[in-house]
């Protein structure tokens, strides 16, 4: 029995996430130009099949994925674009790209972050920005560490997209060995929540830095769910469970996880490092520092009540001290 | 100003909750008789006022807590007594104890299992065995370590009783320094979840031992907390929130942290060690253990969809292989 064609597929960013992501995709029957920004880390993939900067143990299958550093280059003939790139870098990522180029394509963010400058989702910029109606855009979500991936470790997403064929067509592409998938259709929900368990993830790690233990946290964390609910359905209502895997469970593996850079940064923040410091200490983007700041102007807006945000939103643009700050917040948890 | 009489009370176990318990009163204007079973354990706390079994570094208020080894002589003249001993104990414990013994005052269960003998929540069996009227029991829930409070972390109780001054009054009697307290109405169901939690903490030690990482666990808990909810609706439904540090918070508190015995207890099951070495292993009770089969036996009559208590069930009660059933559980999440 002949083999149907490889679905064509273009993977942009060069980090653990996207390095994860070609991972998962090339257990299936996919043709991947891969982009990468850096060039000699694209050199060394196409050499050694090993990306040298993120997962480097994650071995390539280069039969199914070419590198490429020309972005016009790797959009041709793809019938889906995966952006996974930092929120900040997209626009520098898709630079000299216009709407034709998206054309009749399917775009996925697998980006957990707001578009800074714009104080946009993923989703929402790319559509305006690139003509792509919503139902061809669909985000992946879940609780899933790239580290894991690396190690094939049992993990679980969640692909939303508020068509329901095109939620299921990319969750088809993910599915693996290692990775179940479910589609759903709450796109804009799954991805505020993204956005938002970064900033409940920089809390827990100020927290901890200040010395706080599990039993604040256990706190911390549920009375996050609730903020996160009280914005979500502010924001876009619709009926949705937040304990769903989508939502609390990649909360959970953000806030618990060693992995976790905003959990990192925030620790920094908590043992008194100044934001210039921890950012030097972690030579990593930590999406909850932009996100707090988005969520902050969008919900001037809808006014609803997030003491857990606000707390961090303090601490890190209006130099408030992060004891002080905790030792409010501590008083309206419950 | 004379200060008003001190509340008298009458806390039952030696353990390290009940050591926590003794604690946080100890800061309020109370008078505490501690009915410990070990005599030896008593006599060291009169004269060292130190616990030596649990939380040994716990300095007693020895002025507002006084010893006691004779269970009738500790509830004589209390008004809240306050049960801290493993679920399968408190028959034992209470022995010699009429429901004359209880009238006029309060039982407030510390207690987070069910009776095995009875498949019985312990305030039903309480409110059964000695007559006490539901609305003078209460429950102490919340995300809470005992090895925490013993450091004076700031920690959260929610505390639970169908009759609202009363859970106002166990509230007020609980909160202190670094103890927030919040009382509420659902007893059941906070009860019900807080044994369930046990039972959702032996699961994650299960597949961690297997060998399973961060990203399932999170799939886990928040298909977990869907569980709960299914199971505690039918039992006893009432309009509730379960993203409530009571429900949600206390979940996380102990499938995450490496104080919970029930996920060690697990760990060491999923690692291969039998039933009988690794409660040799851990010399201490694993609530859960009896809690699965209690809530098994309950869910005959129910019949809700519990796919997590079924796999921890098969594994420990009908020698089901932990990769077997975990690998089956996997397909069933999402």
């Amino acid at each position: 029995m002949k083999q149907s064609q490889p679905v064509r597929l273009t993977m942009v960013g060069g980090g653990s996430w996207a390095t994860a992501l070609v991972k998962i995709l090339s257990e299936n029957n996919v043709s991947i130009k891969w982009w990468l920004r850096k060039s000699s880390d694209a050199e060394h993939i196409k050499k050694f099949g090993h990306n040298p900067s993120y997962l480097s143990d994650v071995q390539i299958n280069t039969r199914k994925v070419k590198v490429c550093i020309k972005i016009r280059e790797a959009v041709r003939d793809s019938e889906f674009i995966i952006l996974a790139v930092p929120a900040a870098f997209i626009g520098d990522a898709l630079t000299g790209l216009k709407p034709e180029h998206f054309a009749g394509k399917w775009v996925i963010s697998a980006i957990k972050g707001m578009i800074p400058s714009a104080n946009q989702l993923v989703t929402d910029w790319v559509s305006n920005q690139y003509d792509v109606p919503p139902e061809r855009m669909a985000v992946i979500a879940g609780p899933c560490h790239a580290e894991e991936v690396a190690l094939e470790k049992q993990s679980y997403l969640t692909i939303a997209s508020p068509d329901s064929d095109s939620a299921k067509r990319v969750a088809d592409l993910l599915r693996c060995r290692f990775v179940q998938t479910t589609p759903v259709d709450d796109i804009y929900g799954i991805e505020y929540a993204a956005v938002m368990k970064n900033i409940i993830a920089l809390a827990c790690g100020i927290t901890r830095g200040l010395g706080y233990g599990d039993n604040f946290q256990a706190v911390l964390v549920s009375n996050a769910m609730q903020e996160i609910r009280r914005f979500v359905d502010a924001v876009y209502p619709k009926h949705r469970d937040l304990s769903g895997s989508a939502y609390l469970g990649d909360l959970l593996v953000t806030a618990y996880s060693p992995f976790s850079r905003n959990r990192t940064f925030g620790t920094l923040i908590g043992r008194g490092y100044t934001i210039q410091s921890a950012q030097a200490e972690m030579n990593m983007i930590a999406e909850g520092y932009y996100a707090v700041k988005s969520i902050h102007e969008i919900n001037k807006q809808f006014n609803v009540d997030m003491p857990i945000t606000r707390a961090v939103y303090c601490i890190l643009y209006e130099r408030a001290s992060p004891t002080a700050e905790m030792n409010k917040l501590k008083g309206e948890l419950m």
